[in-house]
């Protein structure tokens, strides 16, 4: 039998648990789901008699390394700054390691320990980062095989509410971490664009957003430029490519209202506001209206400062959220960005029959046969609801498929990696599929 | 006799070093101006039969201690960081200390020691910070004095080029630490208005400029706010004034032009811009412009992506810099912050025969027998040329004004201060007259 650590338990974890407890019977697997919370490693276990819930303080050394020991593969759904210590276990006492976070530098630089230890240690393997790995490595190859060169490559990827539970101005919902929305996009977009470095600062990515068509669901879309558009070039073979853009996909007209709290102020995070608590959002959004802003009303005067008319739709968002309503705020000495996120959270809330949606767009310009062509290559995915997201599922099953993989030896790659191999994006991307996640696909000629 | 050491022989050094050394013989003073270019320090000190050109690296710390040791007092004109080295130097040897900087944390805490030796440690006795401190407080008391209710205080500095030499779009020439004016700004303003607090994030910062009018002098003008303004409250004794802001004067215009930078992206100094040494400005500003900023000349996208005309005064002003020139930047991966400021020392460079000129403005509000009076008090100083700068001057004199004043045994406050006490702002604002520098004042009525 083989042993699969699972450390915790939290939203992220379902999909993932769910499918590796389904298959342990077949595959002969026994399933330990950790967490400091034993009661929700408990659930998620739900009896299952090849699982197993254990308590677990990731910071308790001994504790930690105990389940390390007992088990073959480990998952780490730690926040990500932690993963650093599982791994550095999963050295010392020969155990294969999975995450879906981004690869820090010091992961990186256990690459030849795990590899002298033929260890796999796979990170990046969830939707983004993970999915949008595999599904553009795909194709790259793809289209490399057949003879084509690669002269633009878009990606873009969205967590969104689907159209049918979209019942707020702002056509938004959380279906994943808030604070990362609300600090979305702070320093600088870095792209490609004709062979040339593009930069676009914070103070206008969202100003800056384009709108992208996506087929086959309802709804206008848009994106906003990521920070990090060029750190898989080298990764993804694309070194010479004179185009390249991974964005973020928000639904049209989110991105200039967002832009209007970020002139207004409201996403920084950097200052405390004093005595916040004694102040109403009403009074904080006056505080951030001087004597050249003019207007009778708060509002006008921040209408008046965004240069917008105050009967405007920027102005309904902002009004909906009761940024200009006489509640008091219930957080003391804090900074903006955390008052507007406890805002948020109340007003974007998935409600329990809410479904979340997930767009991802690869759009890939490449020359075959002296002619040019786009091959667009879109994923659309619904939830089940607020506890079965398909963020959730799209985070969670692709580790859980390469667990698999990896206890079947079906994988050779060893050392620190991300999931760009061949050996790993087909049978992942082959299985997902049954799980209803499927791109489609349009390759056209473009131009004369 | 008594031993006045100076280190540091600069540009910020002249009219200190001129005043003392003229003061010398009558006082039976000696002095030492030390500095690692022994040249510089010797053209300082001029031959005067009372003066003493000595070479030191202030990271040697016997040399130091051993000049600081044969002092009276000591005046530091070296880089903010450093004074504290000197600071603990003059603890340990009993020895005075006068700076222009702003007093860190690290200099307040030695503020008991030096009081428990009786000695004097004067920062912020320059010009902002300095005289902006000395004047703002003989007003204050003043209007306390005769029973008045301080309601507003409004204070306005600026380091300007004078109207007459005036030979640039941007109405601006360099005086100053050019660094400081590229990174203005940056973080989040923070003032009081009407008993409120009011906060304005740098995005907006420049384009919140509002007019001020400043009378006696050719010109129009703006300010924009500090981030400090509430730093001074209680020190100057203002703790409950309801409206409290400190701010920057410039021509008017050089704002909503300094904005557009800002927008672009060019005053950001947290990045580097790969291979920059490659590139020309028209390049880099190409880099900031997207698909979606509409023209056929780089100068039409960047005006699209300003929102503004491409023959407006503001493009007219970027165009003057250079930075749509086919011109090779000359630094190698330089932050855009860098290849700004680069740029910027050329264009805005102060010529021999220029003249400068320091605009100081305070504007007091306050009740007294029931009406409401306006004060405002204004300085208009102008210099003589480029190596003998009002600015220069201004945060010269007082140093040297106070150096006697302590080696006359006039100062009964120890410890570490700032300029706000009587015994200091009386004695040397009545002395700089003599230097010409002097307040206008218009005291009013206003409302009904």
């Amino acid at each position: 039998m083989s042993n699969i650590l699972v450390i915790g338990a939290g939203r992220s974890a379902t999909a993932l648990i769910g499918y590796v407890l389904t298959q342990a019977k077949k595959h002969n697997w026994n399933v330990t789901v950790c967490d400091n919370n034993l009661e929700l490693a408990q659930q998620k276990v739900a009896g299952h008699s090849n699982g197993r819930a254990a308590w677990l303080d990731v910071m308790k050394v001994n504790d930690r390394r105990d389940l390390i020991g007992r088990a073959d593969v480990v998952v780490s759904l730690l926040p990500a700054f932690l993963h650093i210590e599982v791994a550095h276990d999963c050295i010392r006492l020969k155990k294969h390691l999975i995450t879906a976070s981004y690869v820090s530098k010091e992961m990186y630089q256990l690459g030849d320990d795990a590899a002298e230890r033929d260890l796999i240690f796979m990170g990046e393997m969830g939707l983004d980062p993970g999915i949008d790995h595999m599904s553009a490595m795909q194709k790259i190859d793809e289209i490399k095989e057949k003879g084509g060169k690669l002269t633009a490559f878009r990606s873009y990827t969205g967590g969104l509410i689907a159209p049918e539970c979209n019942d707020n101005p702002w056509n938004y919902k959380f279906t994943w971490n808030p604070r990362n929305v609300v600090l979305a996009g702070q320093g600088t977009a870095q792209y490609r664009e004709d062979g040339k470095l593009k930069y676009i600062p914070y103070n206008r990515l969202f100003a800056d957003a384009v709108p992208i068509e996506i087929d086959g669901v309802a709804g206008e879309y848009e994106a906003y430029a990521n920070r990090d558009s060029l750190l898989y070039r080298v990764t993804y073979g694309l070194k010479g490519i004179p185009t390249l853009l991974r964005g973020t996909i928000r639904n049209r007209g989110y991105c200039e209202a967002w832009n209007a709290l970020v002139k207004i102020g409201l996403t920084d995070g950097s200052y405390p506001i004093l005595h916040s608590h004694k102040l109403t959002y009403h009074a904080l959004m006056e505080a951030y209206v001087g004597s050249e802003h003019k207007g009778n009303t708060v509002k006008e005067r921040i209408a008046d400062l965004l240069g917008i008319d105050v009967k405007s739709d920027i102005m309904h968002k902002l009004e909906w959220l009761g940024l200009f309503s006489k509640k008091k705020i219930n957080l003391q000495n804090a900074t903006p960005a955390l008052i507007l996120e406890n805002l948020l959270l109340d007003k974007w809330k998935l409600q329990p029959e809410d479904k979340d949606m997930i767009l991802m767009q690869h759009q890939f310009e490449y020359e075959l046969d002296g002619k040019k062509r786009l091959l667009t290559s879109t994923l659309v995915m619904r939830g089940a609801g607020s506890h079965d997201t398909a963020m959730a599922r799209l985070v969670g099953l692709p580790m859980g498929i390469f667990v698999k993989l990896v206890l079947e030896g079906r994988i050779t790659q060893k050392g620190v990696n991300i999931p760009v191999m061949k050996e790993v994006y087909e049978p992942v991307l082959e299985e997902l599929k049954e799980f209803g996640v499927e791109f489609t696909e349009k390759d056209e000629l473009v131009g004369g």
